[in-house]
């Protein structure tokens, strides 16, 4: 008997047709002999329901508020499904994330797990009951304010819980079918990707692959859990996010270790449109001039990605710094650098948010150092030029123009050999909350 | 300084509109230097919502999981209200029933308040905030399930809160404007009472006054907490139920210490639909028998209200007994009757669901023997006949055919003097939860 953690996202728990059917699918696991833990988001868009009916009476309601508010979602499909369960002769308690001892820091909206204590969960999991726990949601320490978790918080909530009750596995439930090679809506042969390490899926996140959070993927890495990304519309095998072999009890016949993708050089090709470049003109090569400029950014909490130094002009003895960040952060980066001009003595900031990043991902590329070499070539021949440049030991990004992203997708993907014959039609979406 | 518990219910918070009213009227209290607690109940009818979503996967939804389901409501709207209030610019918390700390038994549905500990609450009143409680909701001791309260819940709450707090009023602000002599509906010139004892009001709630609910009254009575049935629709005065003067700070020249009515013999008249009887006839009358039928009644919960056992025919040795009950327990009883009708050998069982209860309340009445003739000959005139009859020493109940209750109520409203000059047509309904 296997311990599994499930969670269904908010367009999987919809109405009471899509909850009805996710009930069935838990009663089957149970039937099978296994204790299931669920982790549910709120219904469809009730947390933008919330949203705006706050809106309605602040345009900028206070954060212990809103997370009260909205943690009201999570509290209602979380009970719909106990009933569910319960109404198909199987016995089910609902927990709020308080209750599933859900511990967190007390940054309302963006609240940081701190310990997670699960002992009325592995109680009524061994009263032979299904625990399901709102997602997204927490308790603060000391304080015992309602918190949420922020974006992928409901994944999040999940893979902790699994770490702490020691879960055989985590089974993310999602509208795709797994991890894909890279986005089939770009790429029309794309791959599902049986199997994929820590780091690699930790990049694919980090790059824009936006099927699990960053900080699921840390979570996970940190407790070593299995996590299994897959389809709450299909019975099939998904996308195993692990460093071990997947258990044998989990697999089936029509999936094996994926030793293929493993001994492949790159995993996936992922994309990202949601950066924008600041580049800062004209600013003097002397030391602590770019600290400087790093230091108010980063006063700011805008997280900087890709950074590029010109060669500095010995003629003039000024060079210009560009770097990446969030699209959102754009006009606020600009306003702190625009304060700072006359005191660091740079010319002018240009703001540009038409670029595109592309980003390869392989654990393989480690021993292959052609790897670099033939993106390069296959970009080159596919008419892309690259502004940017930034590696890790597993992963290569570059900056193009966002106008020719997709073409630059499809050409490394081609260049790695990652195209299967059949391509697959799936939408690789986002994973709501 | 004063400390006022505010209770709005459904009504008064069923839109952002309303919820703004009921911010600003909040801000007012604050401004006047009042501290303030505020309990609400849910939104509108969303309430109702939550039970069909409910009612969508599951017949007969667990209580544990309907109970952890309908607590949202009230999440939303204090959430929400907390942040209308903020938008004013005034600092406000709120609370779920297991933060304030309403601590209940675990009969989920129709829990009972064992214990208020609001040091919470108290801390937030001493930070200078206006807390803003869930109404209708609890915590079970020792298990910590999130329970509800039942019928009138959110009055109770905000009573038991204001009890706790030793609060000096709790205001319980509804879509009328205090509590009438008669309701205006049946009879035009009913006028709000000023002022009325716990006593009297207990007997009005138990008698059909919808305006609050029994246990609310109890519990006020118990521990002393001067209660307000106001309008949330207007500033007035409405009907202040304590067995003390009302507060001089809070009261207003066009709203005396209501001695007139305390003087008056009768305070009101109330009615009540709800209601059955049921006649056992030809039961044996033999010791033992009456108690036997009662027993079975109450093992099955039914709250029997009025009952008479009619004088033995000598010559057959047997009686009828006759009694009423909420109508909606009919049929369980009936069925539970027909199951001892051998055992017990009566003949047979009628069931009557068209009678009408008539109460008049008044603790002028004790020193007054004339009350029961005057009411006796008003409804004779009246053509109305009595079915049955029972006393306390503060109200008289009588019993009618249904299509006569309203023709009863304005006889005896006029016999005692209560009609004023100006009707005024209020609508006297219920107070939701």
């Amino acid at each position: 008997m296997s311990l599994i953690v499930q969670k269904f996202g908010g367009s999987s728990v919809a109405d009471a047709d899509s909850i009805k059917r996710v009930a069935k699918r838990i009663v089957a696991n149970r039937k099978a002999g296994h204790d299931v833990v669920v982790v549910v988001s709120a219904m469809g868009d009730s947390t933008d329901d919330l949203i705006d009916l706050a809106q309605q009476v602040s345009p900028v309601p206070p954060a212990r508020e809103l997370d009260m508010l909205l943690t009201a979602g999570e509290r209602i499909s979380m009970a719909v499904l106990a009933m569910a369960i319960a109404n198909l002769g199987h016995h089910a308690q609902s927990f709020t994330g308080s209750q599933a001892g859900v511990i967190t820091d007390e940054s309302f909206g963006r609240a940081r797990i701190i310990d997670v204590t699960p002992g009325r969960i592995q109680e009524a999991l061994d009263q032979g009951n299904v625990a399901i726990v709102a997602g997204f949601q927490g308790v603060s320490q000391g304080t015992k304010n309602i918190t949420t978790l922020g974006r992928g918080g409901s994944d999040t909530t999940a893979v902790a819980l699994a770490a702490a009750l020691k879960a055989d596995v985590c089974e993310i439930y999602t509208d795709v079918d797994g991890v894909f090679t890279a986005d089939p809506r770009i790429v029309p042969g794309a791959r599902k990707i049986d199997k994929i390490s820590y780091a690699e899926m930790l990049e694919m996140a980090a790059s824009g692959a936006k099927i699990l959070v960053l900080r699921c993927v840390e979570y996970a890495r940190r407790y070593g859990v299995p996590v299994h990304v897959r389809s709450s519309f299909s019975p099939h095998q998904g996308t195993w996010v692990t460093d071990e072999p997947i258990p044998e009890e989990f697999l089936t016949a029509a999936h094996d270790q994926g030793e293929t993708m493993e001994s492949a050089i790159i995993s996936g090709v992922a994309h990202d449109r949601s950066e924008a470049k600041i580049t800062i003109v004209g600013v003097p090569d002397v030391p602590g001039k770019a600290a400087r400029i790093f230091k108010t950014v980063a006063s700011h909490e805008i997280d900087i990605d890709m950074i590029v130094q010109n060669i500095s002009a010995a003629a003039t003895g000024l060079t210009d710094i560009s770097f990446t960040l969030p699209m959102t952060d754009g006009a606020r980066a600009v306003e702190a650098l625009e304060a700072i001009r006359d005191d660091i003595g740079f010319n002018h900031v240009e703001y540009d948010d038409q670029i595109g990043k592309l980003s390869v991902i392989g654990a393989g590329m480690r021993s292959h150092p052609g790897v670099t070499a033939d993106l390069f070539e296959a970009l080159s021949n596919a008419g892309v030029n690259i502004e940017m440049i930034s590696t890790s030991e597993i992963r290569i990004s570059v900056v193009t123009r966002a106008e020719l992203l997709d073409q630059a997708v499809r050409a490394a993907h081609t260049a790695y050999g990652l195209d299967s014959e059949l391509g697959e039609a799936v939408v690789y979406g986002g994973t709501g909350r």
